[in-house]
């Protein structure tokens, strides 16, 4: 039921190239590699990254190091574009420029539809000053997490993360594949219609029988009741449940050992 | 056109308690606070962390420091959510169990219209092993991000980053939606997490009485119960009335006229 890696929906995904510029902390990319992998994104590319490889960039990948192994470094962002039909630069302010700017949500259902058919690049400056002027001007859409103005410093590797889930969750989404309800079970079986109806009558009994609902002046409480229970969907062996517990109200019985 | 701080819409942010059980790295305590802090969220929970204060975790929370100085330290989970009227557990993968399972987005939608009015609790489990079974039962409603199935492994600051930033997503989606709805009902007010536990326990002790629960022979029968009651959502006066129809079936009453 929910998507698995194969599934035609998400084989956009294989589309992207997470682009990161300057990189000071090889921790980061690591972080950064860690994070697509467990939203299914695979193609890393670094321009002019400080240190590469690295021992602790290697560490923070843990089970995605493979994305650093195939990781590809280029001199310029120009080079790390090459193939790609649109690039979507990642801005942490607005900024005075006539780019479009759209928050991530909105660019990552833009993207997977790109994605279907062509290589699309999300582009992340460094971890001090973002992107330049000069790299922004090489991205088509600018794209923005909506983040506390009071403090809007997402690590690196955080919002590489957000981008990469809203991009899943939209693939997701396009498939209609974006589940709502992820319970792992069957559906349940529901209690029928008529097996509530006699679990009310047998409540309706045992309250009455215990006092606590009184025939002279009922106070609504039965439909009271009803509205806790309407609420839960009851299933069927819950109702034999429930029922087992007013049999006993009714006529206790004592265990031997208690 | 993005909301501030102070924007009425994001005020439900602050009814959140980020919940972190036994975490072991103090680094990832820092890094979840600056996670919830670039999305609006601030109070943060500790349950047995193994080492906290602790410096990794300082220079990790970088410009959300404040987080941790305020950050409380709680031996059991209970304690952590005393207050709280709704907790959601985290869980990376789906369990065997009946809880309700929603993926984040939906469950963050949920969150954010009971936090309008009342303190609400995400529940971490430690690094390497989830959330144990004892800890979730303690929540009514079991959320998971829709991660790569192949390597879904989540850091735990990342998987705090995705729910905080789905949740400030849903408040300020809200506030786009609040404009067309015209006739908003008062949001219900749900039962205290104590005092749900305390029906439980009323409702065991009746159990014992009446014979139904045998204590040779327990059954899981409370998890069971716990289970169905856990989905309803019990209101505060709900409760009430519940607990009222436990106290006649250990000692009926008689009326006058029946």
């Amino acid at each position: 039921m929910s998507a698995t890696i194969d599934s035609p929906a998400l084989a956009p995904l294989h589309n992207f190239r997470v682009v990161l510029c300057q990189t000071s902390h090889p921790g980061n990319i690591g972080s950064a590699a860690r994070a697509m992998k467990t939203m299914g994104l695979q193609h890393l590319y670094l321009v002019k990254p400080d240190s590469f490889p690295d021992a602790h960039a290697t560490a923070l990948a843990t089970g995605a190091a493979d994305l650093l192994e195939q990781a590809v470094v280029t001199e310029t962002l120009a080079q790390a574009l090459e193939g790609c039909a649109f690039a979507i630069g990642m801005s942490a302010r607005k900024r005075g420029l006539s780019h479009e700017l759209v928050n991530v949500r909105s660019a990552a259902h833009t993207a997977i539809n790109v994605a279907s058919t062509q290589t699309v690049a999300l582009v992340f400056g460094t971890e001090m000053s973002g992107l330049s002027n000069a790299e922004l001007d090489l991205c088509q859409l600018l794209a923005m997490i909506q983040a506390n103005p009071a403090y809007s410093s997402l690590n690196l590797a955080a919002a590489v993360q957000i981008v990469c889930y809203e991009l899943r969750m939209a693939a997701l989404e396009k498939q209609n594949l974006q589940d709502d309800n992820l319970s792992p079970h069957a559906p349940p079986v529901y209690a029928s219609i008529e097996s509530v109806e006699g679990f009310y009558q047998h409540l309706q009994e045992t309250l009455l029988h215990i006092g606590y609902l009184n025939p002279q002046a009922p106070k609504k409480l039965m439909e009271r009741l009803r509205r806790i229970y309407a609420r839960i969907r009851l299933e069927k062996e819950e109702v034999n449940l429930l029922r087992g517990i007013l049999t006993l109200t009714v006529a206790p019985k004592k265990h031997d050992k208690y």
